[in-house]
């Protein structure tokens, strides 16, 4: 054939990192760490750690106020973040339209996690820590969680830990950085910069710090409310390209559950585009037409004004009890020198339902995404998981109402491979917590079913999306960092 | 090494459309229209095809008019596009701040490449095309040029040819699909819908259509002002990923001009991501290192109260004469029913200068690229070309003034690779063409200076990330596209 010489060696003089990431995770006892010092550890954390944490009413937050006309509860200092009022319109695609309390956070914060190898093998710098939102308090949250504020001491405050590490000059080797967006529905154009930075230097381990292999990790995957949504969205970004290396997950493995759904979740990780169901340009291409059909208009309302909410001086709440309210609280942090504050927190009625529908098609797992249009996302939709709601919501309607698969994953029994509860972010959170579920859903043909807004995805194609902004929401991102706790 | 197994085979059991892509381009000659028959009816449609286009006062416009206190040019419809004044600030790295006209097109158009295979080869329908704008008329367009008022019908005109094929359901094979940046320092927000679409439907050709290959195509890249804009950020959207196997851009290919340069183009598009100077998450880490550093602030301003600009009731000029003008035309086009319009269209005061610095690094080329921050940009900054400006705004500014590289593109002789004239966007800007320049500049080691602002890119890494929205803006991607006529 004119001009077609030979296939090239794909393989690099170097190992890849995503293969480093994954021999990481076959270290499931830890090198550095073992499993029982770790558990050592975060009892004496869990001993030492405490932060008191009391409702209080909106009108009474210490450094906050109301704007003129109770339009936004904001902080005195014009900084950090704001709740304010929004009417969104959704038209296109599932036209509707509603108002609703919503988070301004504009600041890009940093969620980095630090690594460096040893012993060969890379290790992840994980932190215990206290968020006001969290009903277990102490979780491990990545090396450096800061908001610009933070990290820029435009308040002068103490300087965040490892933060140099991802700041120029003297940052490590980037294995990934990544914008990337949060809870569309509670935050309004939120965005989070995901890193991951291999260091070689000398790094000095603080008392709340320690080492671990992602195996270690992918292990507390599964203990409910262990992992926090900080760690969950950085872990999901880790390279995972081998360059055209296969790695098979069950060499030295005797702990995993269900060693065929773990082969063939790394078979997917590793499937050419040619045995997805989908190219990956058809998927941005069907991702483009919802972005394209769906317009999303918002319009601020003042808190005060908002339709189906009620604002009072200690909370906001919806009128029929749905959705979430807004509390306050006031914080008081730490042992001998006592940190206090307050301020206001989003707190869902219910715990949430997130689940991915899995599946073999012609032998590669795929997993079924829905494009999911959040108000506040900067583009309209991003993928999300088969099935994301708040079962509150539906209670009242009638069945029809429900979310595609939302009975079907509930009556799941069998098939489930990944059931636990986890937190989303206890900085802005009260008590949110989520139930993650993998299903197998190879018998049920129902799932096959074409749909507009879903399509069948291999564990490949997503991973490789998250290297890119604004693909995958945060609740898919926990679900792609979960499956690592499955091999 | 524990859970490696081996290298898998990534060769995929059909040809790659990165490689089908390629071997188009080795047809040169053509094969389902020969370069005779292309230039016999290229001439035909110069001959035949005609549009008038006079210069007519923006008051005096059919169907626009000033908004309330001439602070906007809006159409009657209130639909198409408006030009309005903007404040832009800018902090962070290189602080300053200015006001100026600018468009607001909210409207996600369609850039529509249509692609069949003939005799083996893909061919591409392209469109012998008028704009308002062009100096050179009769341009190659893509198949598709449609705003969405134009595919949605909402003023109920004529359809636009082959919009079919890119609309669901009924739409071909997807080989691209992205949305893309205009310029950023015209348009305020806009983006395009790059498609390219495979059909193996029988279609009709139309008059003012032709099937050409890939090869024809990028031969008349080096004519200046044929291959018009939105052709050219479209083919700079065609696959190019051919999944390990190696292409000989020499053989059968007896009109190269630089065959080595040619086949270090071809070896840089094929380069792993080790042979890059920078891995592929360094770059889009230093890119969100200028996203986070940067801050855009734009403020509404009416036309009438724009420092620095006067709005007469011809036309919006700059006080100085730099930059642009708005001015409006008044256009008849068609031959047997005439089609007549008004509208504004902006009018560069000189030929912008747009290069590519190259050089091999460790024996593979790069391309010196820069961040370029753009007010109009939905995310501040995108990867743009080395050097890209407009040379009246420095006429009046000492040399420290000058962007880095201006003397030395402008010097440049003996290691010009590329050095063409060709058009912007003929629907939105008069007159407007660029020099588009490739230099190679292995013999400058002042190239290899570091600078926050630029990072050195293998083909291969530019190309994966035109796969996706917002990275590389749009001159970059002209650029982009004429380094296929360089084989």
């Amino acid at each position: 054939m004119s001009g077609i010489l030979s296939r090239s060696d794909p393989r690099p003089s170097v190992l890849p990192d995503g293969l480093r990431v994954l021999r990481s995770g076959s270290a499931t006892q830890g090198v550095l760490t073992t499993n029982e010092e770790f558990s050592a550890w975060l009892r004496e954390r869990e001993a030492t750690d405490s932060m008191t944490v009391e409702q209080v009413p909106l009108d009474d937050m210490r450094g906050w106020h109301f704007s003129a006309g109770r339009a936004a509860l904001v902080h005195d200092s014009g900084k950090f973040f704001s709740v304010g009022g929004v009417d969104v319109s959704r038209t296109g695609r599932g036209p509707r339209s509603w108002q609703q309390p919503i988070i301004r956070q504009n600041e890009v914060g940093i969620l980095g996690l630090l690594a460096k190898e040893f012993g060969g093998v890379l290790h992840f710098l994980m932190q215990a820590k206290i968020e006001p939102g969290n009903r277990r308090q102490v979780q491990l949250s990545p090396t450096v969680q800061a908001t610009r504020s933070n990290y820029t001491k435009v308040h002068g405050g103490a300087s965040t830990p490892y933060l140099e590490h991802f700041l120029r000059p003297g940052r490590g080797r980037v294995l990934a950085d990544v914008l990337q967006s949060e809870q569309g529905t509670w935050f309004l154009g939120k965005r989070n910069r995901n890193m991951v930075v291999e260091t070689t230097d000398d790094v000095p381990v603080r008392d709340n710090f320690r080492w671990l292999t992602f195996g270690q990790i992918r292990q507390l995957l599964t203990v409910p409310n262990m992992i926090n949504m900080d760690s969950r969205t950085v872990l999901s970004c880790l390279p995972s390209d081998t360059s055209g290396w296969l790695f098979d997950p069950l060499a030295g493995n005797g702990d995993c559950a269900d060693p065929e759904f773990a082969f063939d979740l790394q078979r997917s990780l590793q499937a050419s585009e040619a045995e997805g169901r989908h190219t990956d340009a058809e998927i941005i291409s069907w991702l483009n037409d919802v972005r394209i059909d769906t317009a999303i208009e918002l319009r601020p309302v003042g808190l005060a004004q908002l339709e189906d909410w009620e604002l009072s001086r200690s909370r906001i709440e919806h009128r029929k009890g749905k959705h979430f309210r807004v509390i306050g609280v006031s914080v008081a942090s730490g042992q001998r020198e006592v940190t206090q504050w307050a301020q206001p927190l989003i707190a869902p009625c219910d715990v949430g339902l997130v689940a991915f529908l899995t599946r073999r098609i012609n032998g590669v797992l795929h997993i079924l995404m829905r494009a999911s249009v959040e108000a506040g996302f900067l583009d309209v939709a991003e993928l999300g998981p088969t099935l994301q709601c708040n079962p509150a919501t539906y209670a009242d309607l009638p069945p029809q109402e429900r979310p595609r698969f939302y009975d079907y994953v509930l009556a799941a029994r069998d098939n489930i491979r990944y059931d636990v509860l986890l937190s989303e972010e206890g900085g802005r959170f009260y008590h949110a917590e989520c139930r993650y579920l993998v299903l197998e859903c190879d018998a049920e043909p129902a799932v096959l079913e074409p749909h507009p807004d879903f399509r069948w995805m291999t564990v490949r194609q997503l991973m490789a999306l998250l290297r890119h902004h604004n693909y995958v929401n945060v609740q898919a991102r926990t679900l792609l960092a979960c499956l690592h706790a499955l091999w």
